[in-house]
């Protein structure tokens, strides 16, 4: 009698529908390997939120199975849980060079010690339980990314991580297309792949023209020069300062993600920093503007990163001046687009010369287009296809790639997070769903913040709020003190005394209804209260203020 | 002895270094015109505020001397103040068709009777004072659309409005390029001009375009076709009935401003409905989906329009399925990326096919690009130069060109709003300012929001409130009732208890540190009760709730 055989279950719990989070669960038996561990940047409407992490309760649930988490590269989405998952979870971490630099150092942040972290190499193949896991090197806009094959007794998982195919990468390190091929030729089970650039066609330019662009700036200037990029674009700072060096310019490092970045990997040997090219932003005035490159972070036109803070006279050692040339070396990530335009005006109006990416070549994305999808695809050869990391229209996009490829559509599973895809080696089907979603978490709070928190936020953000107070008498049920009204976010009260005399009125004659229907109840007194002055107000300003009754008895 | 000569005096109130809030004044001895009268969209950190109209304090200290406010098309950035200045100042109105046909439509909304509006054409010159104004046919995504040239004692200005050079316009109406050359002949001292597109390169495509690329969608597809543009786009609108007529499809249109504006212009002429083409949204179940088109709102993602309610299962009236195909015949404007994307993804999800800017030719922009924008300074040959309607790096761009034009860069103002520009014969400078800025409009309230307002509404949506209550007895001084607590937005408390346990006791430790110091003062008081528990609380959760302790005496 034939035994049922063993499912492999992947369990996406972030990464889909949404450029962020990213974290999948690959179980099999009683075993759970995890990769990635990442958070997500809040929406707009999440005010005060600082970040957004997944929901691991399938994880918590279970985890005693799991054997460790594996990481594909450094970005924020793709580690940026860790000090949070490790806190419930703490089980050992795998991650090549740079990017266990920069989870030691966020662990460290969060004051975290003792924990289980072990570098890996490309080439390096680790035993976790029943999966064998082999890291495989990739390009992205980060170095030392990687791709995971990931043995089961099932069948071979090709996850790619986030990748693209720079056939002139700035390290000399191509990513490893013949490993690939290797691994195609001997099977593969499943493959999940980038779908960030799913939309667009041809392939993605190499990091290596940026690099051009920069020398030729560099070359027909003498400004002082300001690049601004993504810290953890290493390789874009190494071609910054292989200009600034070819040119005889100085480097001066500002921000302190920049600052970090730069020295974890140098230390690591992932930047390879001149002799003497860098020195201090307080030696910058002993050298002509021609001599200087400033490299900052603030490409996000975030309000608190170093450039905004010069474009808006903020920064204590940086003025920006006419004869500064600041370039833009990036792409507003959808949602930055008026924050990072903001910065921009700001430079035009104090004289700068500004460069971004509508007007040079100074920014390659770090995500595979359709051309090396299309590579990707035929070189692997999956039997079955998980489109991952991307909001749906990427997903979708991706699938549809790889049906045009010939995949059958029902080997090509376009799933949430949460869904299990079950795979034997005789079929591949979704059976089921875990837990999952998004824990927010703001200061020290994760997961307290939830959706009755947001809307109130979001109800006193809008019309802010009023509060009435009045102390009743215990004996008697009278008014003794109040009813005191205070305002806040709603209107400026020096200018709006007859509202707010008016607005008493309402509320005593609300409570002197309540008192000649013998009305004692608390609850019923402030929700008259409640319904009287919002109707009252509305009729008055058109707006709806937060309404607050707080009655006291004494 | 020769008289100083009279100064003409340029005062643009709004519309530089912003995309919004266009108005001009144009002063001659005791007479101002008014050029346009726009709105402008609230920025994000403007919780609450429904619009932004222009500072008119300088209009309404010289209201006697304006002679009338001429417009130059029917964008709600040229027309959007009209309400709440007209209540201010109230002066005739001159506008073409469409433009009058939709300030009738928001004068009635906001039930204002009896102004003086009246309707010109091209061609038309009317004498408002010293001013003799013509008013000539452009072309811009919106019909209607004007430039002005206006005849002063000291020169001609010539002001473009928002325009484009469209050879094949969908009316057969294209921008009146000989108007201009006949003006440029005879001498124009001041040109302003819009600068949006200064920074692209080439020219902008025809309206017909897009015609073309309904044509294509329209022939080749069975499914039931539901386009998304800007309600003022008639001319866009115009297309997809036409393509709709030609493959026998019914239009329903669908949102609220896209109904409005369809009647308006269909009953002006500016739009020419095909005899029973509109069907109501009703009747569309009587049709296959093969034969329907809706043209409807929400290109911009905005939650409330048509198309995002259809996404998200929320619009009483239909239901997207696959089986339809979605058109978004827009772009998004900058700040709304992120609500478009997230439609485009509802509608994937859905099932619907979507179509979009980057996939194909759906849209062409209203405004010149360089190409364009040298054209018209070449026909024109203006002595001196005001760069409009643009962010600062557009108007310097649009500077920078007029200078590559052989233009001497002292007769090319880049000026904020409130500057005021001296012309003469003779000479043209900057010669001082108005008061200017922005005026906040929410609910009924117009101006009654600033920033200290928006300051608590920012403090309350980042991390909410908390509410301290005490009762004090005005013969002893000690506490009769309370401390209560009651938190909005801050934690959800009944997860917090404890917490608001202990901040209880540190409110009862603080007032009993001033009962001993013999403190009675109420500010004292309070502040010590916000001293105390700010710092509790920071401890605790690493959040800053808005504390507001109150005190009443009983």
């Amino acid at each position: 009698m034939g035994r049922k055989p063993t499912k492999l279950k992947i369990i996406p719990l972030g990464g889909l529908n949404e450029v962020g989070k990213n974290m999948t669960a690959f179980e099999y038996k009683d075993e759970i390997l995890v990769l990635d561990c990442g958070l997500s940047f809040p929406e707009d409407e999440m005010l005060g939120i600082d970040i957004v992490i997944p929901d691991i309760t399938y994880l918590i649930k279970n985890k005693e199975k799991i054997k460790g988490i594996v990481l594909t590269h450094g970005h924020e989405d793709h580690i940026g849980a860790l000090p949070y998952v490790l806190k419930k979870i703490n089980v050992p971490v795998y991650g090549s060079r740079l990017t266990l630099g920069l989870v030691e150092n966020k662990l460290k942040e969060h004051k975290m010690n003792n924990l289980h972290l072990e570098r890996i190499k490309p080439g390096d193949i680790i035993k976790l339980g029943v999966f064998s896991i082999e890291f495989i090197h990739t390009n992205h806009s980060i170095p030392d990314a990687c791709a995971l094959a990931i043995q089961t007794p099932v069948g071979t998982i090709l996850h790619t991580g986030d990748f693209k195919i720079d056939y002139t990468p700035i390290d000399g390190e191509m990513i490893d297309l013949h490993k690939f091929a290797e691994i195609g030729q001997k099977g593969v089970l499943l493959m999940m792949a980038d779908s960030t650039n799913a939309e667009r066609r041809g392939s993605t330019m190499s990091e290596k023209s940026v690099g051009v662009t920069f020398e030729n700036i560099f070359r027909n200037t003498k400004k002082r020069i300001i690049v601004a990029t993504f810290a953890s674009n290493v390789h874009r700072i190494q071609q910054v300062m292989e200009a600034a060096h070819k040119y005889n310019r100085k480097i001066v490092v500002s921000g302190r993600s920049m600052i970090n970045v730069v020295n974890v990997a140098n230390e690591l040997g992932a930047l390879n920093v001149p002799d003497d090219i860098i020195i201090d932003i307080d030696q910058m005035d002993q050298y002509e503007d021609e001599r200087i490159v400033i490299i900052t972070t603030g490409s996000q036109g975030e309000p608190m990163a170093a450039l905004s803070r010069m474009a808006s006279s903020d920064h204590r050692k940086v003025e920006i001046r006419q004869g500064d040339l600041v370039v833009f070396s990036s792409t507003p990530i959808p949602g930055n687009e008026k924050l990072v335009s903001r910065v921009i005006n700001q430079l035009f109006e104090k004289g700068a010369e500004v460069i971004y990416e509508s007007l040079a070549d100074v920014h390659v994305s770090g995500h595979a287009c359709q051309e090396e999808l299309k590579l990707m695809h035929r070189l692997v050869k999956p039997k079955y296809f998980i489109p991952v990391h991307g909001e749906f229209k990427h997903l979708k996009r991706h699938a549809q790639l790889a049906e045009e490829l010939g995949m059958p559509k029902e080997n090509i599973f376009t799933i949430q997070n949460g869904t299990i895809v079950e795979l034997t080696k005789d079929y591949g089907k979704v059976s089921g769903s875990v837990p999952s979603g998004r824990i927010l978490v703001d200061g020290l709070g994760v997961g307290d913040v939830g959706n009755i928190v947001l809307r109130d936020r979001k109800h006193l953000a809008e019309d802010g709020l009023m509060v009435i107070v009045v102390t009743i008498s215990r004996e008697t049920g009278k008014i003794i003190a109040g009813p005191d009204i205070i305002s806040r976010g709603f209107v400026y009260v020096r200018e709006s005394e007859d509202l707010m005399v008016e607005a008493k009125d309402v509320v005593r004659n609300a409570l002197d209804s309540c008192g000649q229907q013998n009305v004692r109840e608390w609850s019923v007194l402030k929700s008259s209260i409640r319904d009287a002055l919002k109707d009252f107000l509305y009729e008055k300003t058109k707006r709806r203020p937060m309404i607050l009754p707080v009655i006291m008895e004494a």
